[in-house]
């Protein structure tokens, strides 16, 4: 099974702290890396991981609040320093062209490649970017300002071939992208043997969903129902639920609600408030709800 | 002496590494900080230096490259978050304007405090900002855009009155003020007591250069006379000076040279490029020039 990661890089909420960076993780599946997200230092904190820009085709911008772009300048000055040719695709709600717009006019003279912004509508679920393995859905959320979440769905792979079955009947390696592809093939002897014969089928696919920033939205279930991985923002305990209210956020307990109502395999719970220090706490009382549930931090690496 | 130190919150170029951050220096004196240029990341690493942003009424930006700037937007929403509301005072070329002005319309709605930019004359040697403890001087430097450094003078303070003296002598403390701005006393008796014999003099006052991005400018000696510290970028080794020409940065030798004609008490040398690993060699060849240098780390807090 290929590989299939979430990076992440900055966990914390509009004041970043000792412990917290903004907003930022990458998707990585297949030797392609998707960013979540650019808050400030994203490009250090993407450096520091070892992930390779050139690598980086797409991001995806949830809303237009600084602690979740502050970092494209930064990242995009970068990208034409290390003589970059390959067109970037930003994906996000459309207030966030204004700001790429300006970064390119104002700092990005004579670069060498192209930016491409896409706005993604945030009130629609519908594919905002898809190539053979990835299929990325935006999922529309609830925040202060336009703001949507991402869902990123593996395409399944073709099946595998049963090597010994080619060999026993001795069928023409030319046939194999055919059987993969969801033919049979008839023996010499007349013996039909079916797809499912020569084929074992490929591995399931896997699905991460990224909600953030967001109030409670019990409607969110039926859009990332059985992801393999929900990330959901956390940025208040249930006892701070009426700030998550006033500030359009979600509370740990919250978060942890959509997880079982969506029947997902895992929740990643993180833009925690700078005035939070015991994450503990907040973990406890999403793990009464549901029980995987684990703290977003820097530097974490989940493999689906 | 009141402590007059400068940190060093980043000391890379263009490009961040693994090491380095961009451009950011905080200079200390009397209770107050004042910026050196804001890459990307400045607030974390002043956070991580235990500074407190509520000290920070001026940042002074030497030009408009991303590395210089790219930590404003930021900076100033998270000051906006702490509740601000004292005027913040962004000096540096005209240029770096735009990019504030973009960062205040998209993302700094209702915040309550003002930014004021105060356009600096990259050619002129003037002072740009005054108060009762310091004076900041533009020094014109030569980079591919409009570019300065600054120099930061304290003033000299009031000189100590000798406790002794005016016990000996019964002089009323209401002349003490009148004293310390230099006039004498004349005793009962009709003894003419000097200033001089009734004062110590004040500490020295000190001074800091910061001179990055720049070629290498000959005529920057007497600009910076005596310092007792001089930052200068060194961005390439000596073997790369025609890298150096190129691109309007200096070499580590280069750096050494200023510092000597300039006869500063003591160098410090950052701005590496990205491509530079060995920075001891870099620290050699400016200390082969002039030998009180000292390399420039995140971290570094230099006191004068």
């Amino acid at each position: 099974m290929e590989p299939f990661s979430v990076h992440i890089l900055g966990c914390g909420s509009a004041r970043p702290t000792y412990k917290h960076k903004p907003a930022c993780q990458v998707v990585s599946l297949r030797g392609k890396l998707f960013m979540i997200d650019c808050g400030e230092g994203a490009q250090m904190a993407f450096n520091r991981q070892g992930l390779n820009l050139s690598r980086l085709g797409c991001i995806f911008i949830s809303h237009n609040h600084g602690d979740h772009v502050f970092g494209l300048p930064g990242l995009i000055s970068t990208m034409a320093l290390l003589g970059r040719t390959a067109e970037l695709h930003i994906y996000g709600p459309k207030e966030v062209k204004a700001f790429i717009d300006m970064v390119e006019q104002l700092y990005c003279e004579g670069i060498d490649y192209k930016i491409t912004f896409h706005a993604v509508d945030t009130k629609s679920h519908q594919i905002v970017f898809e190539d053979r393995s990835i299929k990325v859905w935006s999922i529309p959320l609830e925040h202060r300002i336009p703001a949507c979440g991402y869902m990123f769905c593996e395409k399944a792979g073709l099946p595998h071939i049963k090597r010994e079955m080619i060999d026993a009947y001795n069928i023409p390696v030319c046939q194999i992208n055919n059987i993969k592809a969801g033919a049979g093939w008839t023996a010499e002897d007349g013996q039909v043997l079916t797809h499912e014969m020569l084929t074992v089928p490929a591995a399931p696919t896997r699905s991460f969903a990224y909600c953030s920033d967001t109030i409670y939205k019990p409607g969110l279930s039926s859009l990332i129902k059985g992801a393999d991985l929900l990330f959901h923002e956390a940025t208040y305990p249930e006892k701070l639920l009426y700030r998550a209210k006033q500030t359009y956020h979600s509370t740990a307990r919250q978060a942890a609600e959509a997880a079982k109502n969506a029947q997902v395999k895992k929740l990643c719970i993180g833009h925690f408030s700078a005035r939070i220090y015991d994450e503990v706490s907040l973990l406890k009382e999403a793990q009464d709800v549901f029980a995987n549930t684990i703290l977003a931090n820097e530097g974490l690496i989940i493999e689906l």
